[in-house]
């Protein structure tokens, strides 16, 4: 049971509009997922997957950040230092770094690190980024890299969802290179 | 109606397993994702978005890439250009491409197009990819690039899911730069 917790999503989701519609969808619809995931990972377990301590490739997380601040978001460099900062913060070793900034504002980046990416994508007018942060292998919380990212743009709030890559139902022929 | 439609999730997921549990899951899932999507679409509808016409920034779909050539998967300069060429596939504008290859096998990617980003992270031995396609405006559908690149790779399937980012549930104060 704790190795199954350990791979269920945790998601978090704020709902400022906040009717009583939007909580109970939202409920029902973490709930479905948990048990989504209950039954892929049982599944997995009970036939074997390619390796029986891997449930899922990779943890992705799907950061929307809002009320930054907007001149953090339209300044390249500082978007790409975070960026770098929050790969190295969260412990992951940073492989390739690519960064452009757009006219008349925002920018978009991505760090590709040894355990998969991390990318930015900003609208400064609005105060809103968009991340995603891709991480494999257990050495290496996506979510540290995550919370220091929307620290330094000093946001207001956050709703992120974390997704399974690479999650295998039937077992899988391994080819050696 | 349409343009809600417009807006609501493309989800498809295949269940190799396919037990009647995970059947009545992914149904609810689905169920409860839509009717979410509505909700908040309606929100916005309601409220007043920053830009009337925006009901999401962008789209991001992420797929699973299951049973693919596995040279091909392990041929970081042949990836590269499947995934320029998907960018291109799809309509949009490259402006930055950063790749690694990884020892012993695997290979990391990305291509930075005006519209946001494509990446890509493939495990040869296992014949599968991790495979983002984010893309902003109506200009460029997504799934052209993503089908392209799972026909390239030679997949036997792909299980693929849009996200919608950067959606606002209340007005949104816009910043002049």
């Amino acid at each position: 049971m704790a190795e199954i917790q350990r791979y269920t999503n945790k998601i978090t989701l704020k709902w400022r509009t906040g009717g009583i519609f939007q909580g109970f969808f939202s409920n029902l619809l973490t709930f479905c997922n948990n048990l989504l995931q209950f039954n892929l990972i049982d599944s997995i377990q009970n036939e074997g997957g390619c390796d029986s301590k891997m449930k899922a490739l990779g943890r992705h997380i799907l950061a929307e950040i809002y009320d930054c601040d907007p001149n953090v978001l339209n300044d390249r460099d500082l978007i790409e230092e975070i960026m770098v900062k929050a790969a190295l913060e969260a412990g992951a070793e940073v492989r390739e770094v690519a960064f452009h900034k757009f006219s008349p504002q925002g920018v978009s980046g991505v760090v590709v690190i040894s355990e998969s990416h991390l990318t930015v994508h900003t609208w400064p007018e609005l105060g809103y980024a968009a991340v995603d942060v891709f991480t494999c292998g257990d050495k290496v919380n996506p979510w540290d890299a995550c919370n220091y990212i929307a620290e330094r743009f000093e946001a207001k709030h956050m709703t992120a969802s974390e997704v399974k890559r690479g999650v295998f139902e039937k077992p899988v022929k391994v080819v050696n290179f």
